[in-house]
């Protein structure tokens, strides 16, 4: 389980990667935890949160300092072999949208 | 249930709603169904996804044509009184984060 990151002042960079899995784990616990633990220690990270439904649908998002961060990161290696590995066997579809953050709010400030 | 949203080519808005849930219903359901009804029905409303585990995290993220459009709705009346609701009720906690989507790609291009 993960909750609501801590987050600095935007801007920052929102990775948006939504998913849809396969039936069973095949492995995928285990390379999730992995790739959480290897993304903390990666430079420029700043964030982790992630929810997935009962029927397989996903929203992970991923928080960086800007956008050369989040690039660098999809680039690590032990990162790429998973993301093929997840083309291939874990999700039967997905999307990342890569996004720079320019407001934030919660209860106690209303936003605009 | 959604699934992934099929949109056109960034840049457009993607507001990132993260939430935990309190414990019970107390309505939300009933809400939640018609606000994505009314949302979708709003003026630059391009598309909806949502996930919440077991513990009551979820990820919503609403997307938008652009920033205008997502300032609109959440000013429209009956959202507003829901959003009021939602922070005296159904929410734990929850924070907004508001993205320009800068790129987006899937298992047919790599993106970089």
């Amino acid at each position: 389980m993960t909750g609501i990151a801590e987050l600095p002042e935007p801007p920052y960079t929102a990775v948006i990667f939504s998913s849809l899995r396969t039936e069973g784990d095949q492995g995928y616990g285990v390379m999730g935890a992995r790739m959480q633990e290897l993304a903390k220690s990666q430079p420029g990270y700043l964030g982790y949160e992630s929810a997935r439904d009962a029927n397989g649908f996903g929203i992970t998002v991923s928080y960086w300092v800007d956008d050369d961060a989040a690039r660098a990161w999809k680039k690590v290696h032990e990162h790429s072999v998973a993301q093929q590995r997840g083309k291939e066997v874990w999700y039967a579809d997905y999307q990342v949208r890569v996004a720079t953050v320019q407001r934030s709010y919660g209860p106690g400030s209303s936003g605009s």
